[in-house]
């Protein structure tokens, strides 16, 4: 079974949306990569940090999803990270009301040992030094790595981000951030620079207008699933990229083709995702209902032209 | 060979883009729509009005593409629609300098006789009781008929357009537009409540998003092809309809699978459309290249996700 360490924030949430509030609810970019990736048949592990607050159900909830917890420190005396935020109308912007970085703040990631020959490494939004010392710890190059990040490491650690990007195979990263690490605004040319940087493959996530996925002249498209309705967007673009690890852990195929599949993935469980608060739609998850959808995706994309 | 008939505005546009000016130059939407339905095998027709300052170079374009002009009126004495734009530096929005109406503010469309049994009527934006009056012109009903509008004739003219909207197979909108027509911020619930008013399908358009085909419980997205650069956006819309109504004029299959098609066609289109100010880049485009680049929509879209 193909092997996927997952680095990221495991998290207490509080959200607001037009349609109600959470109060303090278990989130974390960790969580919603882990979630999604135990959807494929992968025996992964997350390495995070938490306070002594953080509560043993919650830790179960990563078990009974065969999710490795071995590389979650849990600090005594410690809080755990937390973050407050509230919507907008629209969905498409949030305010951050609090965020208390507690145990997060001295975060120092131990890759478990059997987790040090892992075949895909997915390094959620974290400070670059982090990444950087998880990629260390690896016994061997893994087949894939696949970074995160977002414009508070540009404006503060460009240096450290850049040792990452040189090191990484795929970062993702959204449209806007993707502008400002290239000053490029067109997209094709945006993700050409960052190729350029490191990475062979580039995916831009545009949120309710899908993702890109780039590698050399090639480009693949996937549109997020158009819902009813959206209620709460928070780990959207986590679970996306935990379809999309987790599916290249599972298929251990690496090519442009399997990357494809793997942004559908994504897509496709983060359409779920967005239906409920935090986690709760992604813990109720069944296998026809995956199917169903990603059925929906075909059609929503594929089309017949015959070319003389 | 399948009849089109066009009604729009055939205009002088005066574009500032970041890179450049065009100067008065050939534009309108029946103009756009017209060359790009003549990429296909179809005998088309464009019902418009112009001045006597509307150069003969500019009719004999339309000629040149086998797009019959009995059905535009050349006023004497009169002056051609006029429109000025300023685009802003991302080319997603746009200032419009001048708005001069002229001949097209007393339009009184006539259809030519060998039109009134066109077998799809393109309606481009424009009053809503021209559209009505281009509709009750026809000999029989055509097998499609679609409509363009835009925000300024819900707000001026709600119950005119309603008319229009209850007469009509096919609505194209803009994603703002069918928010504000709807009341409805999810686009699957505006597009349901724009087909409870009339039109059997509904194309939204998103512009550098891509569009999406609703129909009953049906959707499609037509993703824009992502671009090293776009030049002048002027005309994308009502290329993108030209497409669409051309390669459904030719094909004569009123269909889902057909209308799928169709919005491949004019996305495929509407990329050359921006590439260069105006008409020039649809006044050059050669056969192979739309060939070229629909295999590139279908590398951009296409996967193969096996489903158990």
């Amino acid at each position: 079974m193909g092997k996927l360490l997952i680095v990221g924030s495991v998290a207490f949430d509080d959200i607001e949306t037009p349609f109600g509030k959470s109060d303090k609810i278990l989130g974390g970019a960790g969580t919603f990569i882990g979630l999604a990736a135990s959807q494929f048949k992968v025996e992964s592990a997350v390495v995070s940090v938490v306070g002594e607050d953080f509560p043993q159900e919650y830790l179960d909830i990563f078990t009974a999803h065969n999710i490795d917890i071995s590389g979650i420190e849990v600090v005594k005396g410690g809080k755990t990270f937390y973050w407050k935020g509230k919507y907008h109308n629209d969905l498409n912007s949030r305010d951050t009301l609090v965020t208390e970085l507690n145990t997060m703040a001295d975060f120092n990631p131990i890759v478990p040992d059997n987790f040090k020959n892992a075949d895909v490494v997915m390094l959620g939004n974290l400070h670059p030094n982090i990444q950087l010392g998880v990629i260390a710890q690896m016994k061997e190059r893994p087949k894939l790595i696949i970074a995160d990040t977002m414009n508070f490491w540009m404006d503060n650690t460009w240096d450290e981000l850049m040792e990452v990007i040189a090191k990484i195979d795929v970062l993702t990263i959204n449209d806007e951030e993707a502008r400002q690490m290239t000053s490029e605004y067109s997209l094709v040319k945006a993700a050409a620079k960052i190729q350029e940087m490191g990475p062979k493959y580039v995916v831009i996530k545009k949120g309710e207008h899908g993702a890109l996925l780039f590698h050399k002249e090639h480009v693949f498209f996937a549109p997020a699933l158009p819902l009813e309705e959206v209620f709460d967007p928070t780990g959207a673009g986590d679970t996306f990229a935990g379809g999309f690890a987790g599916y290249l852990a599972e298929s251990k195929n690496i090519s442009f083709e399997s990357l494809k599949n793997a942004i559908i993935h994504g897509s496709n469980l983060a359409s779920f995702s967005v239906e409920r608060f935090g986690t709760e739609r992604m813990l109720e998850l069944e296998k026809h209902e995956v199917e169903r959808r990603l059925m929906q995706f075909k059609e929503l994309t594929q089309f017949n032209i015959e070319l003389t």
